[in-house]
Order: structure tokens, then sequence, then C-alpha cells
């Protein structure tokens, strides 16, 4: 049996926990972790797989036989954008815990709106004890753009919290439970939403899509006395000009944002201070690091079997 | 056919909610509001029942032919220690849309803690751009102390959070998919718990049952550096010197109260200020007055055909 061929990691995540995930990871194999400066000067030709999340620049150019490319992300926005991308399969990476982190974050933040946590937090501050008109979560309806792995989880579980939840997706394919529409229904689907989730890989038709004229068709008059906005996707996907506008005139009720068009986001970014937003660093699901590295190695396996790998992304689509 | 019975409302709620309420109310009955000045000389002798929350003093002086009592609220100790109370059937207000208020209310709490809102927050106020070490909910263990209505439901839907969920009642009744604990196994039970959840009526034996004492059992080196504390129960139930010290040293990492032993909390309250509290002014779960009094009126249906009501108070147990 020909020796199993070393993998190249080169992920711009924490260094430590990179180096504490590669402990147990990949048996038998090598492993040619780019963040040790003992790595340098490696010949990286001949190795036929790389995972990678910002890999340094040299990377295509160096490791001229990769056979397979894994996305360090459940997003490849950042690895189709690369320099000097080589034609090959790529893996994204899909994973129970992300999922399940990025649905914590996603209901705990329609939660803090349904439940006025902003304004409730104010009156704390002033020594106020004044219990607020409180609709329930049946009244609204959670709009859901982005139905895959991480909008469908998220959205289940909104319904089990007493939500309404539409959800929406290029395809429309049907999801268990969930009034689904396609990209035709956009403006009937809008018109529904009082929280507007966004769930969304960052692909050229994604772009600025959440704009001044999609805020304006959202539902007006609904129990929270304005609709809301929440993104978790990619911020490529919003005009922040337009988004930082419609939350100071009052076209949006608030936002909650973990992903933003420059990250880290600007001190002079308006997204700081907004009395209406909750603010998070790009930290509403974060990659496990040992689950990667076991979800890659089971990739591998199934490439190295013959069978086809999961989670393809389409070249053609972008996701 | 006799005619029926009046009703007595006797609620010290806000009075536009209770007047809106009752347009639709007890059709072919009347009903006598007391917060309606009109009303203030009526004979009350008569009349078989009275839903009542905080009632006039003179209620039990007054309406000296009751059969019935309806708390207008979830919890009875505000009834069961009025003056005069007679010993009549007390029925309970349990409803489908206040036990998903509760809950919504407690999934929140337990994912801002988890999620740390708080610590967020602080970095967003100081422009701060990062991602904190950050366990998921499979990681914690929620215990809850009170698995009726309100607690049964709370935990299911913290265990499709993802939560790890433990539940302690005085009976230690099963509940589906959920491990219990009676009264004997609550050492065992605090051990394990990461967030303590209190959903306890008041009673004689659930007073001041939150001491310092059973703050120091729960688990002290769970992922989120210290155990957290959650009140929607009753705060009679909470010995609130010796939960502000633990918040101050640490003993508890960080509650959110719903409740409190004086409400509203006077502005001498620690809890206001404390920066690792999160307060809410017994809002949790408010009672719906529409949907109350269509329960009260399904009730007296039972009754008067000679069926048993639900949801009547133990008096010996106090809940
Ligand atoms: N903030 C964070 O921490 C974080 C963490 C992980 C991931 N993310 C982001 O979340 C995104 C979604 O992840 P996922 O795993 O759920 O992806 P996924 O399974 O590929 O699902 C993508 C969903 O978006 C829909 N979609 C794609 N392009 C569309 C278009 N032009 N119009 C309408 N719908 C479109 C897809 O529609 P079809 O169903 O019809 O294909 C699908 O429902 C990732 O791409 C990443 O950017 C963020
Ligand atoms: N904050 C708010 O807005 C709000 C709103 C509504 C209600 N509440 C409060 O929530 C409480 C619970 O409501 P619920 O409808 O869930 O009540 P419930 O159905 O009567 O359930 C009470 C639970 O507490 C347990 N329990 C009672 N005494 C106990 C003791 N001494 N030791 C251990 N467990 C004991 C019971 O055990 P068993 O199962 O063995 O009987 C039961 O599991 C109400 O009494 C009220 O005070 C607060």
């Amino acid at each position: 049996m020909p020796a199993k061929s070393p993998v190249i990691v080169d992920l711009r995540f924490h260094p430590e926990q990179v180096r504490e995930g590669l402990k147990h990871a990949f048996p038998g194999r090598e492993v040619i972790n780019r963040a040790d400066p003992q790595h340098a000067d490696r010949d990286l030709s001949g190795i036929d797989y790389a995972v990678l999340w910002k890999p340094l620049d040299d990377l295509f150019t160096r490791a001229t036989d990769l056979k397979v490319l894994f996305s360090g992300g459940a997003g490849v926005d950042h690895v189709l954008t690369l320099p000097g991308l080589p034609n090959l399969p790529l893996v994204r990476f899909v994973d129970h815990t992300l999922t399940t982190r990025m649905s914590e974050w996603i209901v705990m933040q329609c939660l803090m709106h349904l439940r006025q946590h902003l304004a409730y937090d104010r009156q704390q501050h002033k020594k106020i004890w004044n219990a607020l008109n409180q609709p329930e979560a049946a009244e609204l309806t959670v709009g859901m753009m982005g139905m895959g792995v991480l909008g469908s989880d998220a959205a289940r579980k909104l319904k089990v919290m007493g939500f309404n939840v539409l959800g929406w997706s290029r395809s429309g394919r049907p999801v268990e439970g969930i009034e689904m529409y396609s990209e035709s229904g956009l403006d009937e689907f809008l018109s529904k939403t009082d929280i507007l989730v966004g769930l969304l890989p960052l692909t050229a038709d994604t772009a600025n899509i959440f704009d001044a004229k999609l805020f304006a068709k959202l539902r007006k008059h609904g129990p929270l006395g304005g609709p809301v906005f929440i993104n978790a996707g990619r911020g490529g996907s919003q005009v922040e000009a337009d988004l930082a506008e419609a939350l100071k005139t009052g076209v949006l009720k608030g936002a909650s944002l973990d992903v933003f068009q420059i990250e880290p986001l600007p001190d002079t970014s308006p997204f700081w201070t907004l009395s209406n937003v909750i603010l998070t660093p790009h930290s509403a699901a974060d990659s496990d690091v040992s689950a990667l590295f076991a979800y890659v190695e089971k990739q591998i396996d199934r490439f190295e079997r013959g069978e086809p790998m999961e989670n393809l992304v389409a070249r053609d689509a972008g996701y």
C-alpha cells in the first residue's frame, strides 16, 4: 500500500486551537501546518489535500498537485475568490456542532427582539419597573432567506419556540413543516415577514441583496411596531449604508448583525453605536477545529475508497 | 332555567386591558368589574364566581355566597395568603399562551448566558471586535427546579436547543425525555447543574429555598466558568442578600431575574446595577386577559354541568 498523502493545513484560525485540534487528527498521515515556521520551506508538490481558510499567498503556486480542497468554514466565498484557485473539487464544512451553534444564535436573536430585550435593558439601567406590551411568538412571522443546512435547522427550532416561519431559497425546495418561497415569490415572502433572517451564502446573486428596496418591502405594521433584520450569512450581502439609514429612520425597528462588509468592523462603522443594533464579531457559529479535522478525514476516506464526497460546492452557483 | 350567576372580576391588571378583554367575555352572564366605579355599591351576595388577583379588601366580606374562586394568574400564593379567604375550590390559570411565553423567556435567558451576551454587549460598547471562547449548549446542563406545566414545556424546548436538561420536583414524577430528581436527590441534581432555573410555586416549602447553601452546591467548573441562576417562579423563593453576595463574589457567574421579594423592585436593590444580572419586571409570562376569561368560562361550564374543574389547587400543598 502506498504511503498516505500528507495534508496541508493552511488556516488563519487561533493558532493554539489549530495546534490543539491537530494533536489527534489525521492518524497515519503527515500534517503540514503552515502556521508552524518549521514547515516554511517544505516542498508542497505531490501532496493531495489542503484544508484552507485565508491561506498564505503561495499555497497554489507551491502545492501544484492538489486533488481536493477543503474549506475550513461552511461558507466558500473566501475560497472561490482566491487568486490562482485551481479547478479542483471543493468540499465545504458541514457539521452538527456548527449547525446547532448557529441555531442557538439565531433563536436567541429572534427571541431578544420579540421579548424587547433592548428596551428592557434601557429600563434596567434607569431603574424603571415597567412591563411592556408583549406580543407572543405566534403573532410574528420569521422569514428565513437561505434554507440550506443552517437555515433549515434554525427554522425548525424557531417553529418549536412558537414563531410562524417562512422560508425562501433559490429552488424553493420543500422543507418539512415550512411554507417555502422561491426567487419569484420574494415580494410576497417579504410582505409577510416581521423578522428577516439572512443565512445566505455570498455569491454573485446574493451580493448586496439586503438593500433599501428590500427593507421597504417587509411587513410594516406587525406587532413589534416595525420589521427587524438579522444577518449571520455574509456581510457582502448587505448594503451597509442602506441598512444604517433604515435603522436610523425606523424603516427597520432593530437588527442583529454577526457579519459585515469589512471585518473586523472598522471603528467608524455606525453599527457599533446604533442603539437598536445587537452586534457580534462573526462568532455566530465558529468552526470547531477538532470537528473540522474529523470531517475532512472522513471525506478523504470516502475519496480514497472511490465514494462520492459530501457537500461538494457547485462552482457555477457559487455555493 | 334559572338565570346564570354573575361573575365578579376583581383584578389589579391594566384596567384598559381588562375592559377590552371583557367586551366579548361571559356571554349571557352579568359581569361585575370591580375596577368600574359604577359597581362600587353593588350587592355581591348570591354570586357564585369571582376571578381575582390582588382583590379589593372587602371582596370576601361582601361576596358571601361564592362557590368557586379563579386565580387571575398561574401562581396562587397571592390568593392563599388573603385575609378571610373562604374554604372554596380554587382554580388556577393554565393557558397555552402563558406557557409558551414563559418558555420564550426561559430559553432566551439560557441562551443569553450560554452565548455570553453580557460580555459581547460590553465589547460592543467599547468597539472591541473579539470572538470569545464559546461552549455549545450540549456542554452545559440546565437544572429545572419545578417541573409542572411551565417547567416541563421550557425543559422540552431547552432540549431541542441542544442543552442537557435535568428536572427536579416534589414527586420526581417522570417527564418524557428528562432525567428527573425528587426532593432527596437535590444535592446530586445541583452538583450537575450549570444553569439553575427556578419555576417553583411559592409555598411554605419553597420559601427561601434559593440561598447561599444551595448556590454553593451548583457545579463549579463548568464551561461558563461558574453557575448561573435564573428565576421566574416567585421572588419569595430567593434569599436576596445571599443571591446578591453570590453574584458579587463569583459563586454565581450571572443571573436572570423576573421575580423579587418586593415588587416593584425598590430603587435601592443591588440587582438593578449588578453588571452580571439581567432583570425584567415580572413580565416573563403575563396572563392574557382574553385567554383568562375564556378559560374561566370553560371551567364554569364544567362546574355547572357537574364535571370536575381543571387545575384545582391543593390547599395543603399550597399550589
Ligand atoms: N456567521 C457565521 O458564523 C457563519 C458560520 C457558518 C456559515 N455562515 C454562512 O452561512 C451560509 C449558509 O450556510 P449553509 O450551510 O446553510 O449553506 P447551504 O446548505 O449551501 O444553503 C444555502 C442556502 O441558500 C440558498 N441560496 C443560495 N443562493 C441563493 C440565491 N441566489 N437566491 C436564493 N437562495 C439562495 C440555497 O438555495 P437552494 O436550497 O435552492 O440551493 C440554500 O437554501 C454560508 O454560506 C456562510 O456564508 C456564517
Ligand atoms: N414570572 C412570571 O411571569 C410567572 C408567570 C406564571 C407563573 N409563574 C410562577 O410559576 C410557578 C409554576 O407554575 P406552573 O404552572 O408550572 O405550576 P405547577 O404546574 O403547579 O408546577 C409546580 C411544580 O413545582 C413543583 N413543586 C412544588 N412544590 C415543590 C417543593 N416543595 N419541592 C419541589 N418541587 C415542588 C411541583 O412538583 P410536583 O410535579 O411533584 O407536583 C411541580 O413540578 C407558579 O406557581 C408561579 O409562581 C411566574
